[in-house]
């Protein structure tokens, strides 16, 4: 069990300043007492319960994403929320859905029984019985990379327009003219944007915008065997990926049919997954800082339950160059 | 000078209830608390001041707007924004700039010796000089109505893709194909942004989109005298305006020309201006918030305060249904 002396020893502080910062000596600055409280809730202090008012429940539903391990896609997004949940009084559930269990119980009767004051969502998919059910809801949830038009939902996710342009205006200046654009299948709503930005961002710097150099399938495979080739053909230079385990998928297929990487093909990806790094080469992508976005939801989340009408609440995005890319091939 | 017992008064609670707010007792609700505040705050109640350490100043900054009366645009923006910043803790302090002292002072240098953390801008245009420099700024600020892509700013305001959608359904509903739009000058971030949202929106919803339903114009005279004929030629049956001065001065324009509102042409303007539901006929149009929209302005400036490279904060949007629209003429 996590004592006070762990979170100070952690940190390098003395055990007597963890305890007053988390009882809010007035003698302890702003930010050294979020440090505090956040290391608390990341090393599960238990005795944070005692901020906590039973009557504030949260949940969050999580679907097609893991999120127990650091090395998961979704841990730093939960941890980020419960950093800025817990110590203003929530308590936090973690709930893995299914379509099945949402065939089962509607959403609405859902969060009445369990006393949840909102939701926030990660993973939801187009299809969810849920995500249709939402549209009538007046509970307040957030979505990550997912909008719905109601006054009661919000949509978070980092700026795909923004990553577009960085990404084309990049490669651009490494001489790139002609930039194809692979993606997996169009059924979710982060998906379909990402899709409309990357032709956004070819028009919006002058590039080659044939719809033949863009294709999606709904399997990697797919992809990566019927897609990826009829792409190359258009004489590309760079490729563009929705997501980076496509990306890599892509970069692994192109070294088998011979292309060098980066000197033959430029090759980007989408959300700097912790593999993005030791890829072969190490993938250049756009950077989702998924502790920041955990604690977006909680803002927008808090917005919600104090009547603001948040609709969309977007990070700045980040583009990470590393060795899949690099200066055009002369043609 | 404001004291306990006239907040007391507004609020139709005791004046020991408004003491105990104010000083955190443990038995008044959050909601009662935060009301409490938001109304010390609006009456003026100086003693909250004592709340504020004076090290934590923002400031915000207006241009090309009012504020200073409740039937101004900007006052209950600055109120939103004032009413959740001074309970934190926070001075602030309402500053009019014009292009000229923007030439004469560097924008970082008027931070630095104000002692400002933070800024929030209502009104500025995309060639003020201050907006070149804030590209290169590292001192938080939020934009109202404003996109800047880097990770020091954030963009609030309402959301134009909704708002247009909004607009254009209920118009497809009521049985309009062939909708126009004028527009001021395409010289501020979101006007050009009402522009490109309203072409989308027609497409999504399979209307009539030639460009030359489309028109905008530097003056309002211009657009009324030179631009709204040759769109009315266009054989529209309904005219979306980008904003609501302009489609009020649009409206009697048509009516000097004979056409009567609705039944010949619907209008529809952009903000709900306090006039727009005293114009002849009252305006539909869509509402902006503003209270809602300074406390975004706050919630987004604590944010980027906190570290966290907030890019966009959009409110849902509201369609205000009035008299100036009703069911398309027949053919």
């Amino acid at each position: 069990m996590t004592t006070m002396l762990d979170i100070a020893n952690r940190l390098g502080i003395s055990k007597s300043t963890v305890s007053k910062a988390l009882n809010g000596a007035p003698d302890i600055s702003e930010t050294l007492r979020k440090t505090v409280f956040e290391t608390a809730v990341e090393m599960g202090y238990t005795r944070l319960k005692r901020y906590r008012d039973s009557g504030k429940r949260l949940c969050i539903f999580i679907e097609n994403m893991d999120c127990t391990d650091p090395s998961h896609f979704g841990y730093d997004i939960v941890m980020g929320f419960r950093q800025m949940a817990e110590p203003a009084g929530y308590t936090v559930d973690i709930v893995y859905i299914t379509e099945e269990l949402q065939k089962e119980t509607e959403y609405e009767v859902y969060m009445l029984e369990n006393d949840y004051l909102g939701a926030f969502f990660l993973g939801m998919s187009l299809s969810d019985p849920w995500h249709e059910e939402l549209k009538a809801s007046r509970t307040p949830a957030v979505l990550y990379d997912n909008y719905i038009s109601t006054p009661y939902t919000t949509y978070i996710g980092v700026d795909t327009a923004e990553s577009m342009n960085l990404i084309l205006s990049y490669l651009k200046e490494q001489g790139h003219r002609r930039v194809g654009y692979l993606s997996t299948a169009l059924g979710s709503y982060v998906v379909q944007e990402r899709y409309r930005a990357f032709y956004s961002a070819l028009h919006r710097y002058g590039l080659h915008a044939e719809s033949s150099v863009a294709a999606d399938g709904y399997f990697i495979l797919d992809c990566i065997q019927k897609h990826l080739p009829h792409i190359l053909n258009q004489k590309i230079t760079a490729l563009v990926c929705s997501h980076d385990q496509l990306a890599n998928a892509a970069m692994i297929q192109c070294k088998e049919m011979g292309y060098r990487i980066p000197e033959d093909l430029s090759i980007v990806g989408f959300d700097d997954l912790p593999i993005a790094a030791y890829t072969s080469p190490p993938l250049t992508t756009i950077r989702q800082d998924r502790l920041q976005l955990g604690k977006c939801g909680y803002y927008a989340l808090d917005s919600l339950l104090n009547d603001i009408p948040m609709s969309t609440l977007l990070l700045h995005s980040q583009l990470m160059v590393r060795q899949s890319t690099g200066p055009a091939r002369k043609q």
